[in-house]
């Protein structure tokens, strides 16, 4: 099966403009298929805190009104998608933006309300990637947002790491797919405060023993039960990294 | 060649929730091949409003700073652009948004400054629908934001009409290109105040000696010039219409 590289970046990367130069000069150079996942990070909050919107933050997940999700629908769907598109255009990459609505790539349901209502929060359904493997052998990179829709009209906003995870999943029927998340460490650190801590290597065991011993931080947690569950579906490498190093397979490698 | 029909609708249908729903309803029956492209109307203004940005506008054209270029790029390739495409996949239209970025679909240059300096405005160089065409056989209806690039990076933002008239005369040289542009009249109006005084054909003469005589309102001019345009390069149809009536050819057709 040809590769294909599924690149997640995170808001810290998105904001700074010499970060996402950075970052989309080494995006460009990955050979064979890729598509680009990006977070939104705090310009989502701003722009909403500007609105006049409050910003509600759970566990890390944002609770998404009405009134957010039509910015989270402008600033990821819009600003972040286009100006990551327009500059990877710039560089001669064919790239693409996408949300989960457009193409019905990403089918999501609303998030049942238990003790926390989230919102227009969507989990994950199913992924249809036949347009979009038409698009990958067309040599278009898709750049996606971390939006999907319900089906009925209604657009939900989903974490992105579940996107790109989501996407390796599916992807792996069809492709060799290499996952990488990219975020500010360089992997996965015993000691937060110590990059000497990496983990070169992580299995599922030892994820739930660390879980159970708490010395993995709640804010990886998801991020590593995404990166697990692709594994599980086929994902032939899923690798927690930095921008700095995510084309030299440095980092913390999910086994 | 095969049918293909691209319909622009205007901010007034775009902004008007029930107006929206009926277009979109009456825009899923037509048969054949086609795209929607839209503007974006009062939302860009009203959302720059609330962050302290302030609309500047000349001859009904807006003047874009760059903090104006980001809430154009929020409001219309995220907010409008995702709201539309999910609507159309809930009435099972397999819709993907675009703006001109992506897929290199239209690129333009930043407007000289002559006496008017438009800021962020792009004037359209040429479209590039290698990759529309693509879609568009594997029945995927593409709903255009009116947003181009420069090809170095810079987002750009350009009138939909001047959008919706590249695109056709473009896809003139590979269908039959039906044009209809909608807004809030049955037509061109000789009375502005008449619904009965709607023209129901006009020649680029006439449209000549109408605008030496003054009767053709100002915010008509560009989208007639617009439209005569796409008609020299072989479109084979220019309809002035509204939503209402888009589907039963009612409206002024430009000869």
């Amino acid at each position: 099966m040809d590769r294909l590289t599924i690149i997640k970046v995170g808001g810290k990367v998105v904001e700074d403009p010499s970060a996402l130069n950075a970052m989309l000069d080494q995006f460009v150079r990955i050979s064979g298929y890729k598509i680009l996942v990006h977070g939104g990070g705090n310009t989502a909050s701003e722009i909403a805190g500007k609105l006049g919107i409050e910003t509600q933050m759970v566990d890390g997940r944002r609770i998404t009104s009405q009134s957010m999700l039509d910015v989270v629908t402008m600033v990821y769907g819009g600003l972040v998608n286009k100006k990551i598109v327009a500059q990877l255009q710039a560089r001669g990459c064919n790239a693409i933006g996408l949300s989960g609505a457009d193409l019905n790539l990403i089918h999501a349901r609303k998030r049942p309300v238990k003790e926390i209502d989230f919102g227009f929060v969507g989990d994950v359904d199913d992924v249809n990637s036949r347009e979009l493997r038409f698009l990958l052998n067309e040599n278009v990179v898709p750049v996606v947002a971390p939006l999907t829709h319900d089906g009925k009209g209604q657009l939900l906003n989903t974490n992105a790491d579940t996107i790109a995870a989501e996407l390796a999943g599916e992807l792996a029927n069809h492709y060799s797919v290499y996952l990488f998340f990219c975020f500010d460490k360089k992997g996965v650190l015993m000691n937060p405060e110590d990059e000497g801590s990496m983990l070169h290597e992580l299995s599922a065991q030892e994820f739930g023993q660390y879980q159970n011993e708490k010395v993995i931080s709640s804010g990886m947690i998801p991020k590593l039960e995404n990166g697990f569950k692709a594994k599980r579906r086929g994902v032939k490498e899923v690798l927690i990294t930095n921008t700095e190093n995510m084309m030299t397979g440095r980092g913390t490698r999910l086994v």
